[in-house]
């Protein structure tokens, strides 16, 4: 089959054929993959930056947020049958370590990573397992949700935790409408009935948000007392909850400045360092909440939100062959606002 | 009426006779003093350094931790009446703000705190309301649970909060033995069946602190690398919640470590900062987590643990006409492992 | 002032002179009426249902959704002033029993209830308490809110107890559309984004139960196998939560049969009586939840849902002159789907 | 190998020579039975009461409480390995379905239930599978822990459920202080610092009770009104939670009497039916909540609880041989307070 090969970091990976997966274990599924999402995480990927955290032996086949249709089960296999619509969960849990067991498979201490420490979605078939793939009704096109797989799902889990604090009368402040900040948004305005301000350095980023959620938008410039003030002007003396999806660029630092009393810094983006003097934290009695990825359960809430039109996604697909277009196509800014489909 | 009050900073109060308070509000409660606890706090207030949050007029009456008998109550109390054995929350809320509106009276917008920015409770005499005195049994002892007014409040809440996680086979780890770690630690065994390991750089406290409810004790030593790998031993990978009594002297660095991925630091003592690269904060999803004094309902709750037995306080009494002598056996640490507590 | 009297039970209610209330507690606030909510009950007071639960002294004026603009306050309270616009919860409530403490305002043990146990709203002027009023944006229409005092507050507190349970692809059954069905799914509208159901036996309040938020409808009919039938095809095996409305005429029975393993019977509406065989009850391991008006901080929230225009009333407005009109219009049903609103 | 197996309702089980177990499936343990508890359900199981929900095909082997070693496991497994020590959750579950998915195993939808719908652990070997084995300290004694596995297990559950609403200063009501009412108490007195009164007709079962935790005991007499007096004012106005472990002969009527306002009904006992007119349960705000088995997760915490010592078992040996002695024993009350253990 046609694959998406990484053989050596910092360089271009390799469209080439390579042998079929083989189904060897009793709960292993083979799909054959409807489309793949390109993320930033894969140009990360290829210049090496995850090597140390998931080791994967090269040559790989890249790409981890898959949807598709099952070619083939296992023997232990009950959820799933061939020519069922699928999209896969980012880690191959094991369902019997501790994490598994509370419903917590993205600490499973067992799990295998598709795309970024074995062969990904890039390309005709995967290879994961039962515990990974969530059924979809037999129409949904893998084109429209497999973006979701990954960079929806860590949105939607942070959020998701959040909406008990996020009752009517809240505030919720959100820092990065990109990627992620553009699957949160929409997430609060689905399931919470909190005012949501967003923060974003530049200004189509934040009209974007205002057409899928934002009640109030900030944009963000180096007058970071300003940004605070106007912040604290909208949310009424701070916010409940802010969603933090940038994590660097000094966003980690203004964060904490923009919470009332007994609220809350969701981390999510990654990069910087949160600094925060203990009698700032205990005066205040807020919070650090850090969020990854999300739950297999998770991934099925935000399917059910998708099919009934309340989270979507803005695509651009390429075929398969043309994958180094679509890479360059991201390192270079033209996919602002839109994801990037590979289609095998 | 007799009462300890500050003139000057950086100065011994002074015992002196003073007018005794007067009914003016509704709400008005005034408590014939039983028992004022002394506190670590009050030596603070003494060198300046709650002036500049709590500016009080001088000179003023000392004494935040407070028990004795409803002496007159103001046209609208309902729920106290003279004769009544009472304790006192720290602060006087209002129970209008939205804080009070959802039972975090510490937060309440309103509030006076009696020993701190108002006349306390180191004189025969206090002015409170009838929102901060919880009636006791009519017997209880004002001795014996003054100092749980605030020391013992601020512990309590913190433990409180997070009994949910510390279910059966979760590890708590306690960093502090010192007065509020005291009744943290014993909090722990009386509301959850989780595993206690207890960290203090004295082994003195240590032995206390195993008596009390500790089921395993660790001493801090300059080797941080030892304790920490001490603690994941004990705990098999990490703590689920670490409750830092301490929040300086590098405590608050280590408290991160002891954590297992989905652990919480709690802070509650202050001086220091914390500092976590935002990548290990997601990671490993642990949190931060300020606590604050205590809800008036929390203390409601200590006093039916202290009540039936489970959490109690070693105190050392001292005539009010002593209380120079207390504030300099506390100073030299000659009260270590006990509270000093004035009587009138 | 002009006020609506109860004279004897049985009897029309009388509109004639009456002193204005006057204040003579710290927490007495005084309202000019803008808007009195006509309600149901209001008919079943002067039946005398209402006598034996809370004994009003009679004469009394009736009204227990009110809103205005406070006119007079008494001398403890902060929390509005005169010339404030503000919606009455239905209690005033005392802020010291331990229900007040924990925000269950609604089991306040010192409370009165105006409208039922003394003097209500349909009035010129109402007394009642710092507790009771919340403050609104100073533009609103009391005519616009009031009748969200009880009726709406009573549907409110219920779905918001209920919305953790109401994750994406969950199903919420609701058991009748009228008054308060009706805000029951707006609010779930606005607050989850669970799939809703409504059973009615109109078809007329169904089709209106489209406009705000149901997704499926479900006509009550006789033939009560066949709505079973009917709801557990839509819910894919029953509902996570059925909200019963209605509470009598065999939909208590009904409801429990619509629920799926786990789910939950919030009752609301009432009259008759729930009967369950313990084995169906823990092999099924379902629950029967009690639900009883609101509290403030659900009076609160549900005004910001109403000030975002998240959740809206249909009224018609009737002069107070006009009461025993309008009381004629809502006994006689031309009220149905709308809610009559007494203006002074 | 030797087994006690069903041949026939209403007659004698055969102990008798069997095939054993072999592995067929990648997620099948095969264990040595160390031991098997003897629970009132198999006296059931042989009166047929069981047929119509489980529907085993006879003959079967009984026994639904087992603990042992592991012998075999298959392909999949990586939880265990032969040797270990290990209990044996009731129910083996699958691991995909949605109830697994959250942790609820016991409404896992592809389980089989050994002893009440296949073969059961009254052998010298029993075929499980990797979801339902819980590893426990290698040196735990099977015999002391096996009779846990099931009645211990749905008493812990409820419990369990409740420790959120039992803080300090609440009252625990528990009905029926025999096998499961027995792990009920002390699991209250593990978890909670609730104040515990227990209710049952025996003497002797409330001098047990008070050994292990029970505050106060209630004698339960034909005088219902005396009852529901003593507890109410044992309890101050009513119960925060009543465990009803019995479910019949008038104690699930008696149960809703001794509540508080939003107060809750546990059942967990079942043969009788809940009666409540829905204007009770909306005017006090009350709950009735089922509870069933419970999860593996529950097993894992009563394993952890057990080996601290906190919750613990009298017993009563007997070798498999003796089984038909040991249902005799059993069915005359010769075992009252303890559990029989049968022992291959």
């Amino acid at each position: 089959m046609k694959a998406v090969r990484l053989h050596r970091y910092h360089e271009q990976p390799v469209i080439e054929d390579v042998p079929e997966p083989r189904i060897t274990g009793p709960w292993d599924v083979i799909v054959d993959i409807g489309a793949a999402g390109l993320c930033r995480t894969d140009l990360h990927v290829i210049e090496g930056q995850w090597e140390p955290l998931q080791k994967p032996e090269l040559p790989y086949i890249l790409g981890h947020e898959n949807a598709g249709w099952v070619r083939e089960v296992g023997s232990a296999v009950t959820n799933v049958a061939p020519g069922d619509t699928v999209i896969m969960h980012p880690l191959t849990s094991c369902g019997l370590c501790s994490a598994c067991r509370v419903g917590e498979d993205s600490h499973c201490e067992n799990a295998t990573f598709p795309g970024l420490n074995t062969d990904g979605g890039m390309a005709e078939q995967l290879l994961t397992n039962a515990r990974a793939v969530v059924k979809l009704d037999q129409g949904t096109d893998p084109k429209a949700v497999a973006a979701l797989a990954d960079a929806g799902l860590t949105a939607y889990h942070a959020v998701r935790r959040a909406t008990d604090a996020l009752f009517p009368g809240t505030h919720a402040v959100v820092i990065g409408a990109g990627g992620l900040g553009h699957i949160g948004i929409q997430t609060l305005a689905a399931l919470t009935a909190a005012e949501v301000t967003v923060i974003d350095q530049s200004e189509q980023a934040l009209e974007l948000a205002q057409g899928i959620g934002a009640d109030h938008t900030v944009l963000a410039t180096d007058d970071t007392q300003a940004v605070t003030k106007r912040v604290l002007d909208i949310t009424e003396g701070g916010a409940h909850i802010v969603f933090d999806f940038v994590g660097e660029q000094g966003m980690e630092k203004l964060s904490p400045q923009l919470l009332r009393p007994r609220g809350s810094h969701y981390v999510i983006g990654y990069g910087g360092a949160v600094q925060l003097d203990t009698i700032d934290i205990i005066s205040r009695e807020i919070n650090v909440i850090g969020n990854l990825v999300g739950t297999y359960n998770d991934l099925v809430e935000l399917m059910a939100l998708n099919a009934a039109g309340k989270v979507q996604l803005r695509t651009q697909e390429y075929p398969l062959d043309a994958t180094l277009d679509a890479m360059a196509d991201l390192d270079s800014g033209k996919l602002a606002g839109t994801r990037g489909i590979l289609v095998p």
